[in-house]
């Protein structure tokens, strides 16, 4: 096998790619709760005597606890990222990361790169297969991962590409998900990650009876709000009544033999099936939720891997977001002004972050957001959210298991809603309701120091996040 | 239907892209000889009163002729492209476009837009599929030429972008070429072209018997040259003498049972039935060359659309071409220090350009020119050639049909064919033998201002070609 663009080992190619403190590098989080590359390059730069480091991720997870450590060591020092989750999001809000941390989303995450608002040095890249010369792909290997469309920007537009992989194939990896164009270095690892935590406990589907009823309300709704019909382009999570919605949708859609467009954004096995059977075109994967979806993505002409620009990024020209009928959206707090919080818990501890919440909310005809109105007894509406994660102006509906609320801009929806019988509250009333089942909760905002911003896709300031 | 980025007319796209006389718009060549865009484009922006343009084009052929009345009535002063045949070549011998034709390479065009040296305002692209949010396909419709290779940089770094189609298929067109990231306008037309035309003439295998000894020679010296074992990676081109090499070629890999690793540049069906054969891995296919090739690239997973950047790229940190093993290439020309002229005929006119020519010479271990030695009654060498298309430095051996030279830096490579017992002889004796054979020839070298510039992959000025 030729040698091409292999070096022998990780520190090897942080040598040769001039990665000096105080600069950035990117991870990826395709292997999502699975992937130990992350954590790999963390403690890899630390040994080496890294310090002040920005860490451009697409998603920070449970799984990278150790970063939290390389936060409070001060290996890193600032973080911009889509999603900041587990022990990492908590250090942000205890105030060990020594900058502010940078929230975006998902579609401005590649936007700031392509236009050259932010810049990576080097860019390390958990392939599941590649081969000497850096064409690199997801969808072989041991932990195959499906779709890589979130590294795409980060390989095209970093000075240095690391590609690292524990599954070397022979040159030319022809079914590469990026070229070798981008690549400089190869290292090859004995494993990339685990497959199975690429499945989150979230893409099951419920058999809970609250998840249940707002899936069918949720149904319900998308099938009222007359965007149900040939062509309909649909995106949904993969938290449990979003996953059911898709489940009753899709009763709706074959007795009504609609034949739909394409789905987007994350892929789990039940659009998978969804595109099996007809009811819908294609699926365009920026990110595989479980193992059927990248089994699928391997061998289904109609499943195609798309850039995260091509999914969500607000400076290209089209994305797929833009022609959305409906996206259903999951909240952890959602404001009478239909502002939605998915950055902090009810502690106002950053556990999470956008995404792709805002671009899809943005860019569906229909954004709807469907949660339990209570949850551990406390419950999802308030007067204002902790933390505004998208804007209450681009969410049309909520969809809880009491009934739903319509955006007062929205009164053409809330009418067809009605005439389908359908539960239609204020959201003022459906907070009164959920007060009524749970009392008022003693909200705690933190008041510490700024330690995270949080920034809209059209680099708007949205909100600020305090540390405890 | 949506309506999405649909335009009425080529007019309407021309009017809403901006474009203003002295800018600069692109067009494609992968349709070749059966293409109308250009010069529908052409004759649209005469109509529209342009003047002064600037054409960068990835190739103008024989049907283009049109064009060069673009040229005389100063519509179009400048052309910058890496290959420029028919009727547009012989208007700018005559000194009929007003500023200097730029030459390139089909390597350097895309890294010149991608490094900003070149910038296109408006790319006018031929797409024989393509949805109303602009995702195109070389792949699909009564036009389908398959691989859209040389047009991905010009689609990604054109200011704007207006994709010309006669096949308009449903949104998403999920199997694109290139995504609507990075389109403006869709315009329909009844034809963009006749398929037929993408079969040059070359394409067919021949049963000249001058031709066949060089490939029977060519097919030896590549046997003999130690470097056609399991993982070769090769290239030829669509003349007769190229494609009968590989076609000998074909039979002492099978022989042998050699597995060689790809094929790239333009595909013939050729290259296709080797695949298939399990000769080579894969195709990395910049062009379809026939019909053949276009279908194969819709339905074998091993044949693969790459990017012009990823074929040959002096810019990208890797391509296709560093990693070949040999290239056939042809030539109208070639001195005694190996430089190759494929610029001008015998009378000094533009009759062509170095396409991937000397890209594929730099890159290929060993690059290889097979040609008559005598055509036309002129004889191929001579003592300088008329135009440097590609430097004698990444040349290393010529086949005729009466033996072969080395480039005296290979003598490697000369002991190999000596010891195979293949005629090898000095470059001059095979001067000395083609002018005995045909007499001197007296070279006629026009001697008229500079009216085209021939740069090399890296940028540098290779030669100049003056007027008639």
């Amino acid at each position: 096998m030729m040698k091409g663009k292999m070096v022998e080992s990780l520190e090897a190619a942080v040598k040769a790619s001039g990665l000096k403190d105080g600069m950035t590098f990117s991870c990826h989080h395709h292997l999502r709760n699975g992937d130990k590359v992350m954590n790999l390059v963390c403690r890899t730069l630390e040994n080496m005597g890294f310090r002040d480091l920005t860490l451009n991720a697409t998603s920070i997870h449970n799984v990278h606890e150790p970063v939290a450590g390389q936060i409070e060591r001060g290996v890193i020092r600032r973080i911009i990222s889509p999603y900041i989750g587990g022990a990492p999001g908590r250090a942000i809000s205890e105030g060990k990361l020594k900058d502010t941390a940078v929230f975006c989303t998902h579609g401005a995450r590649p936007s700031d790169l392509e236009q050259g608002k932010t810049h990576i040095d080097v860019a390390f890249i958990a392939a599941p297969a590649a081969d000497c010369m850096g064409n690199f792909s997801g969808k072989y290997g041991p932990a195959a991962c499906g779709s890589m469309g979130y590294i795409f920007s980060d390989a095209v537009c970093a000075h240095k590409v690391v590609v690292i992989t524990d599954h070397l194939m022979e040159y030319p990896l022809s079914d590469f998900s990026v070229s070798e164009v981008y690549v400089d270095y190869v290292v090859e690892v004995d494993s990339i990650g685990d497959p199975a935590g690429i499945v989150s406990s979230t893409t099951s589907l419920t058999r809970d009876p609250v998840a249940l009823r707002i899936a069918d309300y949720a149904s319900r709704a998308i099938h009222a709000s007359g965007l149900l019909k040939d062509g309909f382009a649909f995106q949904t999570g993969a938290g449990g009544a979003s996953l059911a919605a898709a489940a009753y949708l899709r009763e709706i859609m074959k007795e009504e033999k609609i034949r739909g467009s394409y789905c987007t954004g994350g892929i789990t096995r039940y659009m998978v099936e969804m595109q099996h059977e007809g009811l819908f075109e294609s699926l365009l994967d920026v990110q595989c939720f479980d193992l059927q979806a990248v089994e699928d993505l391997r061998v289904n002409p109609g499943h195609r891997e798309i850039s995260c620009s091509h999914y969500a990024s607000p400076t290209a020209k089209s994305c797929t977001v833009d022609s959305l009928d409906v996206a259903i959206l999951g909240a952890t707090e959602i404001d009478t002004s239909f502002n939605v919080n998915v950055h902090t818990n009810s502690k106002g501890i950053i556990m999470g972050g956008s995404g792709g919440h805002s671009d899809a909310a943005q860019g569906a005809k229909m954004a709807m957001v469907a949660a339990p109105l209570i949850r551990a007894r406390l419950p999802l509406i308030c007067q204002r959210v902790n933390c505004i994660s998208t804007p209450g102006t681009t969410i049309d509906v909520l969809v809880t298991q009491y009934g739903m609320a319509v955006n007062p801009a929205r009164g053409d929806l809330a009418e067809r809603f009605r005439a389908a019988k359908l539960p239609v509250f204020d959201i003022n009333d459906l907070k009164m309701q959920a007060e009524e089942l749970s009392g008022v909760p003693n909200r705690v905002k933190p008041a510490g120091r700024t330690v995270a911003e949080v920034y809209y896709r059209d680099g708007s300031l949205l909100d600020r996040i305090a540390g405890v």
